[in-house]
């Protein structure tokens, strides 16, 4: 019988959730709403159930030895999820002791950045690295830091927010409530929040005048760039030259192998790349030059979010 | 017979070593000029004779169990010191195989402020600590991470070189080539080019207004202070902002249960470190605040170099 872990992968809208094994194979996977149930026990009842359903329609009979959850604000910890304000429940949610109490086998809990970390190493681009960062460019800026082929926690178990390093002083206001963070100029919505600096600084043409700033998306400004539209292509410089420093800032910290680049903006490809490589190549500290690799994370997009919380299932067997 | 390790600390100027037991006691010290010997072999043949002559003064039998180098640009994994500016010998330096050359026991090498880490988790106030950071502000600013207990080495061996990530681009020119590196700022030097800069900007008196640049040092400084000098009081301020600011993002980065302060900027006590807590409050991410100690070295400085070198070599031992 196969064995296979589940990875659940929690998020402010949807729950996903699917069955893996060690070689990263999804046998199935399946959704469920995350505002559906106002009580947490009847959420995790209902996802437990989904996931039972799931199990009956497979097309093989599965032995489930363990479950990995990726959770906004997931301390690994406690197991518990702690004032995640995208998550319809409020306070400390005891979300690891929740699921134990329906099963046998071990379920471990971490934020979704550090599971994609966890993915990365398991199955992906970090399968034989020791020491890699991953940042996931989404709405916002995730990141996952291994040492020593391990993911650092730190103390509180909250460690890698590289996002909310603050890279402006006195900068962009941040959802986190202080100014300047990292996410709030690298990420889909900050690149969007730069073409509008650049609107209002430049006064040549771009067809991202036509957009209200409620409706810009990361991709449109791609296809700008790609289409040469000047203003774009600069909200992608400016990115890049952001995103370098804080590889660089990085780098100098805990010098890992690689640096893993996950999430919708990283689809932009040479646009983000191109430039990327070279303000880091021009910004690195002497040391570490030609040391460290940029790349795309090498895990499939649409199943990322399962095949990280999964392999967190995983790496907690080994 | 005791058991001591050897702790060698190779300085610009000066190479200081010393007997060290387990608890963190000096049996005997002593020093040789560093600049004596054109080639390094002789150097560490002068050295291996100094260690001899030492031992046959100490008033009681040792046995050495070990040896751990602290040198600038010292290399954890390949044992070598890599292209150091203030060094006279040039290139890669085999420093471990040299010593061992003349020793049957382990020998270990790593820079001095990975060095000063070790000595504070070995002998300090890091003792039970399994996270925390050091920063050395000396001349310029060194660190040292710890995470799971051990020291981050990275994937070249340079990791931990905080005093270089870059704080504000374009700022400072710094020795390493290039601009806003925070030692240009947190340091004994950065605090003095910090006056420099007030003095500028401002218009009262000051008695730093009567010491040319290149006599000031960050004593002074913090002298003046303590007389209620405004221009020095705002110097402090400044250092103690731009330090928090890497504090609360190396606290990000990592998540450490406390972050050390050593070296002579941290004699200033109060005058340094009321700021920085304040600042540290005001700008630390919610998740972490309160959940991070700022603290001052637990070790002597006075033999605090040769105390990190021979922690190293205790750790190397465990």
């Amino acid at each position: 019988m196969r064995k296979v872990t589940i990875g659940i992968d929690i998020g402010g809208t949807n729950t996903v959730f699917g069955f893996v094994d060690k070689d990263g194979l999804v046998l199935g996977k399946d959704s469920v709403s995350t505002r559906d149930c106002p009580v947490i026990e009847d959420y995790v009842q209902m996802v437990v159930d989904s996931i039972e359903r799931l199990k009956r329609r497979l097309t093989e009979a599965v032995e489930i030895v363990g479950m990995g959850i990726g959770a906004p604000n997931g301390n690994y910890y406690s197991g518990t999820v702690e004032y995640a304000p995208n998550l319809i429940w409020k306070g400390v949610l005891p979300l690891v002791d929740l699921f134990r109490g329906h099963y046998d086998f071990p379920v471990a809990l971490t934020n979704d950045a550090n599971a994609a970390a966890i993915g990365e190493m398991i199955y992906g681009g970090a399968k034989n690295m020791r020491e890699f960062i991953i940042l996931t460019l989404g709405t916002g800026l995730g990141s996952g830091v291994v040492i020593n082929g391990e993911l650092v926690y730190g103390h509180t178990g909250f460690a890698g927010e590289i996002g909310h390093t603050i890279v402006v002083p006195g900068g962009r206001d941040c959802g986190c409530g202080r100014q300047g963070c990292l996410e709030t100029y690298v990420s889909a919505t900050g690149i969007c929040r730069t073409v509008q600096e650049l609107l209002a600084k430049r006064r040549d043409a771009s067809v991202l005048r036509d957009i209200a700033a409620n409706k810009l998306a990361a991709k449109m400004v791609a296809e700008a760039a790609t289409s040469g539209d000047a203003i774009a292509l600069e909200a992608f410089d400016c990115t890049a030259r952001m995103l370098a420093l804080s590889v660089v800032n990085s780098v100098a910290f805990s010098s890992p192998e690689a640096i893993f680049l996950f999430g919708g903006l990283v689809n932009a490809g040479d646009l983000l790349f191109v430039p990327l490589q070279k303000y880091v190549d021009e910004t690195m500290l002497q040391v570490f030059r030609g040391r460290v690799k940029i790349l795309p994370s090498q895990i499939e997009e649409s199943n990322a979010a399962v095949l990280g919380a999964s392999a967190l299932a995983w790496k907690e067997l080994l």
